[in-house]
């Protein structure tokens, strides 16, 4: 049999697969053609069957899938600790709403977007799941970057620099994905932004459209205790309630942060397929509560991990999110066997692959699925010994220890350098943004 | 008036002091002679008032006090990820205690502890308060390594390869304190294991050689909801209860966890000046529960930070304990002002050297302290832009920004590189360890 040409090569000290048999095998490769994986055999074999245009050899790493963010606003970045130690409300009202609709335009957007793409793909990220204003110039930035991404049809009921009431906000949306909705890299998501600044007349148009387009739909529920009061005082129903009544609860729905929840509303959520994106950090900076993960998970609902935006995390960096979601989990039930390190990783990436409706191209290593991939340098001499690559990666390494990263076969980040992103001509940008938003 | 000649001159784009005004000086110098700090200037001025031997320019860089580890188990870096996930007596009694029955010896303890000196000066710890057997190979480590350190008088009432009851564990960390007890960089405490694992009189009589030796106390303090109970039917009261009435309760004492307490004993360990060592990750990871460190503010308790051991976090990493503190404290009492950025700092700093007996000399950066330094890069695009230091180095910077380190105006750590240990043997050393502990 002759050798078969492939493009890549990547043959790895290990490969943590988060396929359904959880395996993790030792010296490992994995064979990347059209961007997708092709093959997963012994190094030693793989050698002998493929002839590749590129062989990575990562002799102490850990290859592992894409780190999916499910939950962010990209172009916040621009806004990192810009205002912190606050109330969700005043943290909202009195800074972070003002400088947006000081600063908040396309360049602002697809400026702090790239800034975003170089912070995610630095940190093992391939996909993240965006909500925030001017989906244009995010759509070009993450092009721009080669970097997976779902893109928001984004709403808020009240008018900004970007638009001036639902109708509009929709019209845009929807412009950017007629233009980008055709990338390979980009899906696009309806985002209404909460139950506390959306209609009940705009939630419904935007299941609807939801339904017509194919789209998942991104929402933040439940954050706060307040969010859920209000709700009961106007609509004499908690959020969630309400939002059933809409019709948004569905597989559809990525419902964000989710923090306070009862019983019924998890069985409520876990009949409907509802999806979870978990952002343990800024629910614990913005001291909103703790998301019942370990609870969710007896009622099988989907949990995928986010970061939210720079503004309230400071992070964008999933591996600080799997470590938080494990921890955060185990202690808030006393019981440190829940959010075990493997089920931590598969939240990062399977998870948030499966919220997306992407199930079946993303999210773990399998052959024909497309090859988003992770590699983590295991040999710093602070993930020493290593035991267990997969307690190694949930517990130990953090994104310092990311080595390359790989968008549908292509990489992006090579040896820790940014490929298809200039870090100097980035910096220089965040500067300007910096003396601009400090000036107020 | 002719130039000062001095050792070191240290010019920073921030100089975060952690001083009594919480003072944060931009483009301002740190001068150093005698392993002290001497002044602290504007950069303008420093250049012109001082000679220096070596004069480092941090152009992007916030100096800050080095970081002090208020508690942990260093050799236990080799059990770095040994068992994960598991409930703490069954991870102690089925895991770590026959893994270091058949491991733990003069060898494993040097090793080890200065694979957590390298992990430590690495990630910006001037001082780590240690606690584990074998004394005088944790002394010899950490000079060794030059890194300044608490090396325990540890008694644990059961015989283990070290020691075969109180009196010998007794006996020979006095040896250790009389062969070590001189040096500059060393202190020693009295570390009896916990309140279930020592009895009433050798509780007694540690309180006696601390107060004739001089000494801090180091001691495991309500960690869980079973050691409680446990105390309650053996003793008739809680652990904290029964020490107090053996004089446990006084400054000398650094009470490690905490996590289970009422207002009571709150108010008790105020009158009694008690110190308290918070480790977050270590009580979330072993789902021991959550520590009420912004009460203990309230009641002007002083609570310093630690890692634990690398066997229960598995970072000896204190820029992931800082800001694990601040966000735990944030949503375990649903405040978001609570444990701001500054006062996380402050935690792992000046707090630290006040449990230690130190305020005098560590834990800040001002004239006439020792100077133990630590200087962090914020030009990192992953830290863009930066409105606040303090902000900054609190949610943003990891370890991987640490860029030098120095203790009593040594350089430990170089431009990222470490200046007193071989990161490659030690790197061997792990390995061998891995291989042996792994082959059980």
């Amino acid at each position: 049999m002759l050798p078969h040409q492939i493009d890549t090569l990547i043959s790895a000290r290990w490969v943590v697969t988060i396929d359904h048999a959880s395996r993790v095998l030792e010296h490992h490769s994995v064979a990347v053609a059209g961007g997708k994986i092709v093959a997963i055999l012994p190094s030693s074999e793989a050698e002998q069957r493929f002839v590749a245009k590129e062989h990575i050899t990562l002799t102490d790493h850990a290859l592992m899938p894409g780190l999916i963010n499910l939950h962010t606003h990209s172009a916040m970045s621009l806004l990192r600790g810009f205002a912190d130690d606050l109330p969700l409300m005043t943290w909202l009202q009195d800074h972070i709403w003002p400088a947006e609709k000081q600063h908040v335009g396309e360049q602002f957007v697809y400026d702090g977007t790239l800034l975003a793409a170089a912070e995610a793909i630095k940190s093992g990220v391939t996909c993240l799941n965006d909500m925030y204003f001017f989906p244009q110039p995010t759509a070009r930035a993450l092009l721009d970057a080669r970097l997976r991404g779902a893109v928001s049809v984004n709403v808020i009921e009240f008018p900004t620099q970007y638009a001036s009431d639902a109708e509009d906000y929709l019209s845009k949306g929807l412009e950017a994905h007629n233009r980008y909705g055709g990338e390979a890299l980009l899906q696009f998501t309806m985002a209404p932004h909460a139950p506390y600044t959306i209609s009940d007349r705009t939630f419904e148009r935007m299941v609807t459209l939801a339904d017509q387009l194919d789209m998942q739909i991104h929402c933040h529920i439940h954050e706060t205790r307040a969010e859920i009061e209000g709700s009961i005082k106007e609509f004499g129903v908690r959020p969630l309630e309400r939002l059933a009544r809409l019709g948004m609860l569905s597989p559809r729905l990525i419902a964000v942060h989710m923090v306070h929840l009862l019983e019924d509303e998890m069985a409520q959520l876990a009949e409907h397929g509802v999806h979870i994106a978990h952002n343990p950090s800024s629910n614990m900076k913005l001291a909103s509560g703790i998301c019942p993960v370990s609870t969710l998970h007896d009622f099988n609902i989907n949990v995928g991990l986010g970061t939210d935006g720079a503004a309230s995390n400071n992070r964008l960096d999933m591996f600080t999110e799997i470590r938080a979601a494990a921890l955060l989990a185990k202690v808030a039930t006393e019981n440190p066997e829940v959010v075990p390190a493997h089920r931590a990783l598969e939240m990062a990436t399977i998870c948030g692959a499966r919220a997306l409706g992407r199930e079946d191209d993303l999210g773990s290593i399998e052959v024909g699925k497309l090859a988003d991939l992770t590699a983590v340098d295991l040999s710093d001499i602070v993930c020493q010994p290593c035991f267990d690559p997969t307690s190694q990666l949930a517990y130990v390494a953090g994104r310092e220890n990311v080595t390359h990263v790989w968008v549908q076969g292509q990489c992006l980040l090579d040896n820790r350098q940014l490929t298809t992103l200039d870090e100097a001509e980035l910096k220089q940008k965040a500067r300007i943004w910096h003396d601009r938003i400090a000036a107020r």
